[in-house]
């Protein structure tokens, strides 16, 4: 099974106002993008951003470099792209699992696990967040774009912890999804510096425990 | 006032085992150690490491390089030392705050809001972490010490969050150890990326909450 596929099931968005250095709009649903997306995210957790080049990523499918050009303007459009790739195929999948459920506190942290697991099965994905923070200090656009990719993450986390967390305000349900997207992201660090998966896994299921208490605690903080 | 300064209480931990490749140990209470660690964290903070050299560092404090170099033997030891004072310096107020405390909860929560705040005053640290989770991916050594300090953090951390915590075993102390420098890391990078320091002190608060109620529950799960 490979393991990178585009499962896209929305048409992209269209490219965000302000769009001077924006590179074509990628579309996943052609092979040849995913294809590319797929050796580019290889490449990148293999050598890192710095080390790796257009040339290679093509070389990797027996492209020349002037085919991944012509998909990809540049090095940091196809960085975000390919984050952006792993991203969406995380959330779609927690939309999905959200829209099939039955609202409840239990399904919520079902579909919150389930996205732990699949985050898990992607070692490559961390490193690749890793990159991309750290060129966004250097590449405002690519900083703009990865800001965006956690508003759209923190959204999809928010409907899928359900009308639990909405009890408590707007304030409080948006709290409870940076928390959790941050929860996710400092894990992966975690796993990754130390790589020690049980650590890090059991802290995520304290993490739902806690989740779960505020949830059901009446108590609701204004 | 100056914001870098040594309040480092303890002496230094001796080098580590295996130490081939270790550098000297820096002395935090040397006045020229600590102005190099200060000097070297805004050049890495302003340029990130690949572009900022010994010399460079140097030249912010009208020193040699051959003088950098007598007390770091390489930009990568230099790193590892800004970070490790970094965090120390947060870690021994923390274990402060803790040793004068009563060990109540209530205590804890106010202990673990202090060091959201003194992170909070510190905008180049979250750059510098990340640039370090970073650099480790090509530089075991520089991984090893990463994870490290990870550790250091979480046992005062654990010791922090006082009795309450280990009332549910080890296991669950360490987990909710693992979980608060996570959020901590997670958070850092939520503000770094969106600049939105009221999105990460409301959530942070949120974790706190839940972090209080999960304490106080007595049905602390094995």
């Amino acid at each position: 099974m490979n393991t990178i596929e585009p499962v896209v099931s929305s048409p992209r968005k269209p490219p965000e106002e302000n769009g001077a250095s924006q590179q074509r709009a990628a579309d996943w649903e052609n092979p040849r993008v995913a294809s590319i997306l797929s050796a580019a995210a290889k490449c990148f957790a293999r050598k890192g951003f710095t080390a790796t080049t257009l040339a290679e990523i093509g070389k990797e499918l027996g492209l020349r470099k002037s085919i991944v050009h012509y998909y990809f303007a540049s090095k940091a459009a196809l960085i975000h792209e390919v984050q952006s790739f792993t991203y969406h195929r995380y959330l779609d999948r927690l939309k999905e699992a959200t829209q099939n459920g039955d609202g409840s506190t239990s399904q919520a942290m079902e579909a919150l696990k389930a996205l732990w697991e699949a985050i898990q099965n992607n070692k490559t994905g961390t490193g690749l967040n890793i990159e991309v923070w750290s060129a966004a200090r250097r590449d405002p656009e690519l900083k703009r774009r990865a800001a965006g990719l956690q508003r759209d993450a923190r959204q999809v986390i928010r409907e899928a912890m359900g009308p639990a967390a909405a009890k408590g305000g707007v304030n409080r349900s948006e709290a409870l999804a940076t928390l959790s997207l941050a929860v996710l992201n400092g894990l992966s660090v975690t796993e990754y510096l130390e790589g020690d998966e049980m650590r890090a896994r059991e802290a995520y299921e304290t993490f739902l425990q806690l989740l779960r208490l505020g949830l059901e605690s009446s108590s609701a903080p204004s």
